[in-house]
């Protein structure tokens, strides 16, 4: 079936309406009529060809939210008119033992929302800047927050899972001291839910201007990392650290805030390398660094049922379609608190 | 008491005979009569001043066995006669959180056994390089090997526990498979090891020449990290990587051979920085980079009695005091097969 979309034709033109094919729903899948997705950096980074091999037409969108419309015939766990969202994974190999494991987001076989290869036509996915997305049900996540709060839960399939992996993965709880680097569309959702997992939450932020919004997200203290007397107070704390800055910088500086045996996991891949961390401060602690790519589908339902038992959404602004190109800018300048949401009846 | 010892007046003189000073037993204090030392590479760093802060005049040595001669009043463990070593830790703190785990070694208050300061004359802990060494019972290790191999088990001290703790520590054993990089000093201990622990052991090298010899100590497969297709034949498989090179090389060949979810640990520090790593090749299979550095005493004697149970020692070259300088000069060439051990007799 043919729906309108949203997407670019080339690296440096603009989005612009699009129409795109969608595949007839098989007997495992699941059609999904839209009603709103997230805006990820990673959407400019794909269509804008920052990031290697953007195949065009390229319609970007992974944080997508909306209802059930049609089921194929084995379909078992959803029913026309369920809330239930998409986030980066439509398919995997299913068999290995990550797709086992429950971890799909780590299968070599994963296939992401959109730029990925597929049967499909026109031979690589779409996503969820469009009306309508077809995707195995193994794929769909079940939404069990109230239908008003559906724009502001688009973001939990990326930015919520990207954080709330990692906060489970190191055992984030009462008790452990955590710090969260960078307060953007990551970050605000990674002071959220550590801080709804009961953690003694630090913000570090560049900006002496985020500093009251970060306490507002639910940040027990806040640490602009520009002082180096603000940082000295926390050596040797912390029992984890988030870093959500995908921007070249230094680790070093955070690194001595760990404790004995605790590790640094890092969420954004930077463009250029960051300056190398000297090793001693690795091996004076037993330290670690460490790496964590979105969620597993089994975790990313549970990470949409803590928020939904948590109320916990994220920030959002919403926007038309048409308004696309403009909230990249914005985004670029850091210009948004703290995820710009398009509403999909404007397509 | 005044004991001979080898060390440097300066980072540019050689080291020579000196006269030293060691302390009246304690109460709690172990004296030893040194029989053998091992050399390490970090040494040859402290004594030539190539790191920081190298109080002068300088014995290096932490390598060290020997048997007790006198114990303080409350001495419990040992009496006169044991064999025994130390390693690189002389004193700590004690009641810190991780002298409560038996992790002296990550204690800020840890005392090395040279070059720290220390109440003794002259002001800082003075080595192994010596005929006499005075120590808190707290720090000596019970050596249960057979006395003719005293001097192969020196390099215990140091090459050993920093090879085997962060093995013990990242869960070596059956079913995993084991990377060694560098087969020198710490590695070949890494190799014997980790091959006592029942893994199997791959062990890479940068030269074709130490294939052999790198099988003879207990790899299962030897990888010659240089050629590219013998690295790819591994791609994600290594449950766990122990890199025990310090010279700055690249990271990234070694964490595409990581499963997911796997660590590789550095326990050497380069004096300039490694090429920066690849952040990616972290996030993708939720790999780490760690760091470890030596052992706790506790686990330190557990190594001793495992290498004495599998019947473990180092490879060593016995030298003479007056060889040392030597001995430097053919460690920096790579000239070792895999660690020289001074006699102390011949001080």
């Amino acid at each position: 079936m043919l729906v309108q979309a949203y997407g670019a034709h080339a690296g440096d033109k603009p989005l612009e309406p699009l129409e795109i094919q969608r595949r007839t729903p098989g007997a495992h899948d699941v059609q999904i009529d839209i009603a709103y997705c997230g805006i990820c950096h990673s959407d400019l980074h794909q269509v804008r060809a920052e990031w290697a091999g953007t195949q065009f037409p390229c319609v970007p969108g992974h944080e997508i939210v909306g209802r059930v419309s049609v089921v194929g015939a084995h379909v078992s766990g959803f029913t026309v008119g369920d809330l239930v969202g998409i986030g980066c994974i439509v398919d995997s190999c299913k068999h290995c033992d990550d797709c086992g494991a429950g971890l799909e987001n780590y299968c070599d076989g994963m296939v992401g929302t959109y730029n990925f290869p597929t049967p499909d036509a026109p031979g690589w996915t779409l996503g969820g800047y469009s009306q309508k997305i077809v995707v195995h049900e193994r794929y769909v996540l079940r939404i069990r927050h109230p239908e008003e709060q559906l724009a502001a839960v688009a973001p939990l399939l990326c930015a919520g899972i990207t954080t709330y992996s990692p906060l489970r993965h190191w055992n984030v709880g009462p008790g452990k001291k955590v710090g969260v680097v960078g307060i953007g569309g990551l970050g605000h959702m990674g002071v959220k839910l550590a801080h709804a997992m009961g953690a003694h939450v630090v913000a570090f932020t560049t900006s002496e201007s985020k500093r009251e919004a970060a306490k507002a997200l639910g940040a027990n203290e806040v640490v602009v990392s520009r002082n180096a007397n603000e940082m000295a107070a926390h050596t040797k704390s912390f029992d984890f650290i988030l870093n959500t800055v995908a921007a070249p910088h230094d680790l070093d500086a955070f690194f001595v805030l760990l404790k004995r045996d605790a590790t640094m996991a890092l969420v954004g891949a930077p463009s250029s390398p960051h300056p190398s961390p000297q090793v001693f401060n690795l091996i004076m602690k037993r330290r670690s660094l460490a790496g964590s790519m979105i969620g597993g589908i089994p975790e990313t339902q549970e990470m949409l049922d803590f928020c939904a038992e948590h109320n916990i959404v994220a920030d959002i602004e919403l926007i038309r379609a048409d308004e696309i190109n403009d909230a990249y800018e914005r985004m670029l300048k850091g210009d948004v608190k703290y995820r710009f949401v398009m509403d999909a009846s404007t397509l």
